[in-house]
């Protein structure tokens, strides 16, 4: 994987979950940024100077201001360590599983969005939904290299093993019950729906409810990574209100 | 203006605001769709078949899913007519102010989010400022067509005014009070700071306080739609909850 932007690289770095095979920097302007200079040494990263022309053409259009990090491939967590590791600190769960999300963008922003709210991972299904790739890693702003990203064979499956471990399951979507009158402490994941159809009619079976945000509009319809900020931070309020 | 999509022309014309002076339509696929033919002709507009690459030319590159409106110009609304407009209909204002907000993408997804949420108005610099264009239009989904956007000669001179009217003016912003422990209900206006920078200084000195969402992780910083969303939507909640 390239991971683009001197930002994304000190995430990268600082992360220390993905191994950093190469940084490449662009000849002028970088030698004066000694902070990040010394973060590459004190790494034992290999660097290589080269002309911004050489740099637009490793990055193949996408924005590099700079600097360019070569990686190991990005891994995905298993959804049974995530859930030891977060019951040995005595962590209350907190997933958000997304059913057949298409646009890497949001794929992002939504990654973004929940290793703010302090979420234990994000799950999504191998087939039929949008992978970790570089515009992922970029629109993350880092994101991606903090938080655990799951990715399992079949989601239905999932929620059944989730509420099987005492995990209660909530589909975000435009019917059910409006969020605010549900508790969302405690063990909990939010499924998230893709950007066409929403929560698919078998995970919403699935789940133990069905939270919505309420509407005040004509359009009502949200962007799905802004609705699933709206969501998770819903349960975070509720989560910091109670203690838990 | 062109606005592409069917939805998005959907909107514009239930909508009303915007003068539509032609349809153009792409010729093989769209004769079946009768409600949306039906729409055209009972609201007597102009339609044009063509083929797809000549649809794509006036598109320059926009997705246009087979319809393009021509429209006459975007009307910003004054802050005096909207603010007139709620107090007759004893609504709460609730304003949305963006201070130095740059990028496109984001004024479409916060106009969506606003004209979900039922804000008023969003207020917006003249200078220094994305404005409206053909991309927020399209991001906006269609709310751009429901909601009143007010351009303003100076913000900080708006906040003023809107002080002076016994409207609450908090800033969203890395620091400050936590927004669970802040009332938000009654006559509000946020202000969102930009991309780059967030809330500004001056801007940040002249607003009755200010609120933070409160964050869990290594990252920290949302994107200026998401973290706009999560913030009106927090208004959304007290507002709901209080009845008011």
């Amino acid at each position: 994987m390239k991971v683009y932007g001197k930002n994304a690289v000190v995430e990268l770095i600082n992360a220390g979950k993905i191994k950093v095979n190469k940084v490449y920097l662009q000849s002028e302007f970088l030698k004066s940024k000694n902070d990040f200079l010394d973060l590459l040494k004190s790494n034992g990263i290999p660097m290589e100077y080269m002309p911004k022309m050489q740099l637009d053409k490793k990055a193949n259009g996408a924005r590099h201001q700079g600097v360019i990090a070569e990686t190991g491939e990005f891994e995905y967590a298993e959804l049974g360590d995530v859930i030891e590791r977060n019951k040995k600190s005595k962590k209350p769960l907190f997933f958000v599983i997304l059913d057949g999300l298409e646009d890497p963008q949001n794929l992002g922003t939504i990654l973004r969005v929940c290793e703010c709210a302090g979420v234990s991972g994000v799950i999504l299904p191998k087939n039929r939904s949008v992978l970790v790739n570089e515009t992922v890693a970029k629109v993350s702003a880092g994101a991606l290299f903090h938080i655990d990203v799951i990715k399992v064979g079949n989601i239905h499956q999932t929620i059944k093993d989730l509420k099987e471990q005492n995990v209660f399951v909530y589909a975000c979507d435009m019917d059910g019950d409006t969020m605010y009158d549900v508790s969302l402490t405690g063990d909990i994941a939010l499924v998230i729906g893709g950007e066409g159809n929403g929560v698919s009619e078998l995970s919403r079976k699935l789940c133990d409810g069905i939270i919505k945000i309420p509407m005040f509009g004509k359009i009502n319809s949200l962007n799905a990574s802004v609705s699933c900020g709206i969501c998770v931070f819903e349960a975070v309020r509720q989560r910091v209100i109670n203690g838990k």
